[in-house]
């Protein structure tokens, strides 16, 4: 019955990789790595502190529309965990430098053909 | 390559139909409910308008103490989307009644031997 193993040690490597390149990629704004990381798709779903993108296309207008200064950010926590072998989440609770309210980013990423996606993501500063 | 292959119309209507569960359950508070959809494990979270929750334990903890009224909403938007056989997100726009605020409500499930589950959850209230 254990058909979605949880955490496969060489899974769970993976899904850290390409988290640690899309979270490189967030802080020095390089816009092409974020577009490649999210699933090329209309189903592609980002929730961010002030909106609500539906499709990869308006994810990568939205990114183009950024300012791309302030960025930096201190990530407090991390829990990866791995479905099987396409499924997994990826989960910080984070800082952003000069601020205080704590922020989190959740994100489901699957793997597909081209690569390990990230399909639907919710970004949110914790209300005190 | 297809692997994954993206809304199996009877997986679709698996998620559908225990999300539809989970909702009732919420506006409801049928904490047993909701206590046996959100996957019973350490590795489970879930990121709240006010909170961060880790662990199925705590999660169950803060449903016991939260208020049980003024928990109806008017769900705006749902998307559902499932990957595979065993792995889905759902995400959800809603306002809470007698508040203007946009809340967003994302959940990944995933297929556990003892049925869908939600591993992961994040909650906010979109900032204007």
């Amino acid at each position: 019955m254990e058909s979605n193993p949880i955490n496969l040690p060489e899974v769970v490597a993976e899904v850290t990789a390409v988290f640690a390149r899309y979270e490189d990629a967030l802080v020095n704004n390089k816009i092409d790595v974020l577009d490649e990381l999210f699933w090329a798709s209309p189903h592609t779903l980002r929730y961010g502190v002030g909106e609500v993108l539906y499709g990869a296309e308006d994810i990568a207008a939205f990114r183009q529309g950024r300012p791309s200064t302030n960025l930096a950010r201190t990530v407090l926590r991390t829990v990866i965990t791995t479905f099987g072998r396409d499924c997994a989440t990826a989960n910080i609770e984070y800082r952003r430098a000069g601020t205080l309210a704590i922020g989190r980013q959740s994100q489901t990423w699957v793997r597909m053909p081209e690569g390990w996606r990230v399909v639907a993501a919710h970004v949110s500063n914790m209300t005190l």
